[in-house]
């Protein structure tokens, strides 16, 4: 059973980086009916992108996600340490974006992502948190 | 049916908030060992303080929050915009650190807690990720 289990906790954790990946692939092309897909359409939706206050809501943080590609185009960003964590229909993931900079906007954002699975079995966000990293000399 | 899971699920907020507000309070007092009391000890757990790269593992997260409180000493904040949402034995909370200054240290840090019950009934944080909100003329 143990064997079992971390088998299907390894497909869930598989199945989760995939729709986070989708997520952050059409937000890369700009592409807000797919990065819309990838979503929960729910009022406990969440966002808080770097440097703003927190959002609440689909309606908001869909309109979030349109002024930000509306803004600035699509930034391009490579992820590393993507992790997952699925616990029964609720997984976080934390990952850092980094950026790779048309007109110098480079750095990393380090993200926490959380994700349910529907009733159609399908992984979608309901809570996303960026934030920049600052460089500093002494970690701590 | 509904009633009931209603009130279930508002119980289930309330123990999530509950504990949540215990692990700030620590934090404002400088006990480490209330803060990690409302932690899971686990390698999943995560922490993200502002402008900082994440942070895995609890013996790593336990050691920045040492770090943090012996560096500066306690900050004083008050919290609002607390909302919890619970499905299964996960919990994702959302809330500002309204930061009061000693020192001009003022400021508002928003939050994004996941927690999850474990095998003994008791919410524990797994994710924290705060980061500092900037102000802006036009929120976009």
């Amino acid at each position: 059973m143990v064997g079992r289990r971390t088998v299907a906790a390894n497909q869930d954790e598989e199945a989760v980086l995939a729709v986070n990946r989708r997520f952050y692939d059409a937000f890369e092309r700009g592409d807000l009916e797919e990065l819309a897909a990838t979503w929960e359409h729910s009022d406990r939706a969440v966002c808080t992108h770097p440097g703003w206050a927190t959002i609440h809501g689909w309606t908001e943080v869909a309109d979030s996600w349109g002024a930000i590609m509306r803004g600035g185009g699509a930034p391009q960003f490579i992820l590393t340490n993507e992790r997952a964590a699925v616990e029964g229909a609720i997984a976080w993931v934390t990952l850092d974006e980094n950026l790779i900079g048309a007109g110098g906007a480079s750095g990393t954002v380090a993200a926490l992502n959380v994700l349910a699975r529907g009733a159609d079995g399908q992984w979608r966000l309901v809570a996303h948190h960026g934030s920049s990293v600052v460089s500093r000399s002494d970690p701590r």
